[in-house]
């Protein structure tokens, strides 16, 4: 049974070191977090199982990694600096303020119970920050809020670099910034997080079929991450929800601790974006509303080498959270398990893939050299799979051993053993499943080979 | 040769999609640029190798991301609210403003050329911004200068989660944020970059010894990255040039085109963070000069459960630049060769690991259904080893798609061609090797072997 509450994971993740509120020791900063040592490998891992799965696996898809300070001009014209808000309401008995539309009840203060409340009013939700030597505010620049539009940008210099032909997307994980008036939810709602989005840039005409497409394909993305089918749902937005550039927009809901709540998302933008950010609009027949744009350099559009045709391509734009996905995956892979002698483990059932510590190699007693520099031996060779991290684990206590490593999801436990060193077993050593606790002896000269097709399959 | 301009650099980062000028269509962001399609390739393969070398490959490093916004409190004691200043100098003819100690020559501006000067003042090179739903200044974050002060804050943390024993580190690898008054010298010095940070925390009194071992090391990683000695040096710091806090500093320099100039530091910083970040430092025995601590409700400290003692460990800081490692190593492996028929040609001689695409498969002819099945069933076929991308590539010209392999650095080019699908030859393919552009047959089924030893090696 996944996480009930957020509070078991928040406990379980400081525990044991997954992720730590932010600047902790000066009382912290609100809705920020930091990754710590298993924390960052989930996270690293989740993010190349996207990437894999986006730029190595496909042959249509580009990557790019875009600064997070962005140009004003970029966020004019993306519609981000007069659209990009929250209604702001604020408690005029204890000055508190929050999101008008996440109230626990609209009509009081979630604070003080108040009903003498100012009216909503919109609120930029981008941070801005000063740029250059200059420092009275008439240079700046602001923190990104999605990556998308360093994508959008950048749409000329890739296609030039890579002669690549519609359909084709560009892919970019990074990190954003967005200054929520009330984080919560652990890292489900938090002011700097990590975004991977694709844009993939159509054929006007093909979009609502590259659309259902790529709806299908995010949705397996999650399963195949682990998450359950039944803890995740379609939400469609009705047509009256939708933002005015979006021909159709499907989330991905994910059923957290805290309740049902957006992982991604997958919208069909039109020609918005690239119509947006281009010069000379009005020669370019774009069929979404633009606002006029009087300082692009460029035309963001594509022209067909064969058919000798210019258009401004559609754009199907799946973006997903990493902070949301780590939060889902840990939610999914928490488990509570009691045993055979009454005791109750605690697992996290992570995917191979996405464990944080491929194999531990655990020495029976830390005092032996001939265990201890064997382990070692393996750990070494095991480490140049290129897996991922494999731990030596020289503590000395291997029941102890096995149940930390059941907390932080290790898939595999190779115990070295006097019966590995000498005796009628000599040259092999214990290996231990996570999920079954089944422990199987195989030869140290077999390892490397069982556990690259472990993490093949 | 190496690369001897910055300029070369520049044009074919551009032409091949390396690395753009940030919001190039809103006319640019001084000092932000953007990583393409190979580039972000070329930076994650040497972010992978430092993050392998020091988390993965070592027993004694855990691994750490915290965010980028940051404590007001943590950069006042850290003392960066102080110090981390440059010299502005403004001119009073044109006001353009510069660095004092980066002139080209002080005592003229470096625009117009006027001697009427301003005198130099201390500006603080940190972005800060607003934070929360207040936005009259009284609530802010700076975005780190630094990863390190995120990696101080987390030590007990890191500690509690993981028992480690002195001597041990905590590497984080990130975005960091400086506002240059000049940013110049193309990705070397810039607004936003990244930094890959090691804290190694040392019992006092070995710290010298655990200096002089980690200035080995990296020496040795940028060699395993491919710079070569001839175009290395260290620096040793001398007493009068080290910062308060530092017993030693040795940095790693590199011949980039625009000069030698400082590629990674190493410091000995003794028990200065720690010490700074603590409550009741009086009673710790700090040895370093620290600003009186009024905020931190932790000691940072570290207990011997076997000896009994506490100390605050001293600190040795292996710190460099991820966009200046990309930059020298664009540099080193720029090469440009003449051709026995008299025709020039540019090689990326990357290392097999950093290289952006690791093998390209390229069917003979773009219109022969059985050519590109095969290749794309090899293309897929390599990608599973998990080595990183491979490129199907089916433009249908071999000898241009060689020349541009070569131009971005893939070791290997894979061509499959008629006699792979008929005649005596069938089953096997043309290897094509970089740097010596000689040209093996390989059968399909042994591909995958071949390919993966060779970079294994």
């Amino acid at each position: 049974m996944p996480a009930q509450t957020m509070e078991e994971l928040v406990a379980l993740c400081k525990r044991r070191g997954f992720i730590f509120q932010s600047s902790d020791v000066y009382g912290g900063m609100k809705g920020v977090y930091d990754f710590g040592p298993l924390g960052v490998e989930l996270k690293n891992n989740l993010k190349a199982a996207w990437w894999r799965s986006m730029v190595y696996e496909r042959d249509d898809i580009e990557g790019l990694d875009a600064a997070i300070l962005t140009h004003p001009l970029t966020l004019k014209y993306s519609g981000h600096e007069d659209t990009f808000t929250d209604p702001l309401v604020e408690c005029k008995s204890c000055k508190q303020r929050m999101r008008a539309d996440k109230m626990f009840d609209p009509t009081k203060c979630d604070f003080c119970g108040s009903k003498d409340l100012m009216p909503p009013r919109a609120f930029n939700l981008m941070f801005r920050t000063n740029i250059g030597p200059v420092d009275d505010g008439s240079s700046f620049a602001y923190l990104r809020p999605e990556t998308a539009p360093g994508i959008f940008l950048n749409f000329r210099n890739v296609l030039d670099a890579t002669s690549r032909k519609l359909p084709f997307g560009i892919a970019q994980i990074g990190k954003t910034f967005r200054n929520e008036i009330t984080p919560r939810n652990f890292i489900f709602r938090v002011r700097e997080f990590e975004q991977m989005e694709l844009e993939f840039f159509v054929e006007p005409g093909t979009d609502m079929d590259w659309h259902k497409k790529w709806v299908e394909l995010r949705w397996q993305f999650w399963l195949d991450q682990g998450l359950s089918a039944e803890r995740l749902r379609f939400e469609v937005q009705k047509p009256e929800e939708l933002s005015h550039y979006s021909k159709a927009t499907t989330d991905i809901y994910y059923k957290f601790p805290h309740a049902e709540d957006e992982l991604e998302g997958i919208a069909n933008r039109t020609d918005f974006d690239l119509g947006s950010h281009s010069k000379e609009q009005a020669t370019l027949n774009i069929s979404a509303k633009v606002k006029e744009n009087k300082h692009s350099t460029a035309k963001l559009t594509y022209s067909d080498p064969q058919a000798g045709t210019t258009v401004v391509p559609y754009v199907i734009e799946p973006s997903a959270g990493v902070d949301r996905g780590v939060a889902a995956i840990l939610t999914e892979a928490y488990t509570e398990e009691t045993l055979e002698n009454g005791e109750t483990r605690i697992v996290l059932k992570f995917k191979p893939h996405l464990a944080p510590i491929k194999v531990a190699v655990i020495p029976l007693a830390k005092n032996k050299p001939q265990l201890v520099e064997l382990a070692k031996a393996i750990k070494d060779k095991l480490q140049k799979l290129g897996l991922g991290r494999i731990l030596f684990e020289n503590s000395g206590n291997v029941g102890k051993a096995y149940r930390r490593h059941d907390e932080v999801g290790t898939p595999l436990c190779v115990t070295v053993d006097f019966e590995a060193v000498e005796g009628p077993q000599a040259g092999t050593v214990t290996v231990r499943h996570r999920d079954s606790m089944a422990q199987e002896r195989i030869a140290i000269a077999d390892l490397p080979t069982f556990v690259r097709q472990y993490y093949a399959s």
